[in-house]
């Protein structure tokens, strides 16, 4: 399963279909990376994927003058999903969304879903620049999937709408109702089946939406340590927690 | 204990000795954060710490012509530790470390270590960032006491040193040797006393330093699931599931 990274092939996401004996043609901004990046020439293998179809060990069959040609040569690497675990967060700026996203896309998040809050400072998304960082991540570490970007909607719509059977795990770091809050680690984890994580705005959410969370029955309300985290870094630990506990850090041990 | 929060006071650190009844000159920096980005004026409140003598109630008494003076009116935080928790790293690049950095110190970290490794890629360190960063994250979160930074050294000369009470936690995430790696959650807590985590470099440590922490008494590896993360990545894991395994968090919890 991480052959790749045994044969140590450079990751390259492409949007086309692959299937084995094609010809792909890579955008500018590919050339660019595998040729004055990482000085790829003629003959040079990758692992080519799309987040559909598996991963492809593939050759550069022409590199003058950075024009590059791809030929997807086998498959060797059967297409797989990450563990079924959304991530909500009210969207902040720039280098640190840009981070975050990165990390949560490593840390194996299979749906991450922008939600509006009255605290929240950010109005309009960039899903371009979200799944640019999403594809520099998949890239990076050894996941063949690309996580889905939900739209970006209000709590109010995120809960009238929420799935039943998805328990929704509540990190508020404004820490503004302290004493409903457990840790990660005491959730039952024979309750644990589908789950989501949801991260407050930096000021932590109105006291209209932590009414709305409070009365949701699907919602369980976390405690990130005595520290106030920015939500970023909540975001990260609350993930890694998730994962080491319930998620497929755990699954990997029992197997 | 978590006061400053509840009442909402801008916290910034200072390095002079504190003390009730002493007024504070700023330098320029400060006085650019407090006057143009928070836009503060005279008879505005803030917490002044240093990291040594606690959370200090303060008021600035004179801000015509961007000439602050803080007067620092009363002790209202006694000083806190950390959990004595360490973490060794070998130096990433620029954005990526700053990052790291702020990461660790929000999660808790007393202690950061960087070590150098043959396949490390920064061979100097800026100690005045490291401590810049750290610097803007106790600020921004709830701690009191800034985190040491340690001497960089190779990895040999650390080992050669280490204390034998303090168990270090191996994240290698070139899992080179996979067999090797538990889930950090496996570790017995009983036996999790003082602790350090090492992470590897991006590449993995080198065979040579391999067998130095295989050999090491001290030393427990663990495995950060089955993806590949990048190091900033792996430090901010491997932190927060110690933090709510055996941490401050886990520690919060049983109080």
């Amino acid at each position: 399963m991480y052959l790749n990274s045994r044969i140590n092939l450079t990751r390259l996401f492409v949007e086309c279909d692959l299937m084995e004996h094609k010809f792909i043609e890579l955008n500018a901004a590919q050339e660019h990376y595998l040729y004055s990046v990482l000085r790829k020439k003629d003959g040079s293998e990758l692992l080519l994927f799309n987040g559909r179809d598996g991963g492809f060990l593939s050759v550069i069959e022409a590199s003058g003058k950075r024009k590059f040609s791809v030929y997807c040569k086998k498959k060797i690497i059967a297409q797989t999903s990450s563990t079924d675990l959304w991530l909500l967060f009210v969207p902040i700026k720039r280098m640190r969304m840009d981070f975050m996203v990165q990390k949560i896309t490593e840390l194996g998040v299979s749906k991450i879903w922008p939600v509006q809050s009255e605290f929240g400072q950010v109005k309009q998304l960039k899903y371009e620049k979200l799944r640019s960082n999403m594809i520099e991540a998949v890239e990076q570490t050894e996941r063949l999937d690309l996580p889905e970007i939900e739209e970006f909607m209000d709590l109010q719509t995120v809960l009238g709408n929420w799935p039943e059977d998805r328990m929704l795990i509540v990190c508020d770091e404004s820490k503004s109702e302290p004493k409903q809050a457990r840790a990660m680690t005491e959730l039952n984890s024979a309750k644990v089946g589908k789950a989501a994580i949801i991260i407050g705005p930096e000021g932590g959410f109105s006291s209209k939406e932590r009414e709305q969370l409070n009365l949701h029955s699907c919602t369980e309300h976390i405690s990130l340590g005595p520290r106030i985290l920015r939500s970023d870094t909540a975001a990260i630990a609350a993930l890694s927690i998730y994962q080491s506990n319930f998620g497929d850090w755990y699954n990997e041990k029992k197997n």
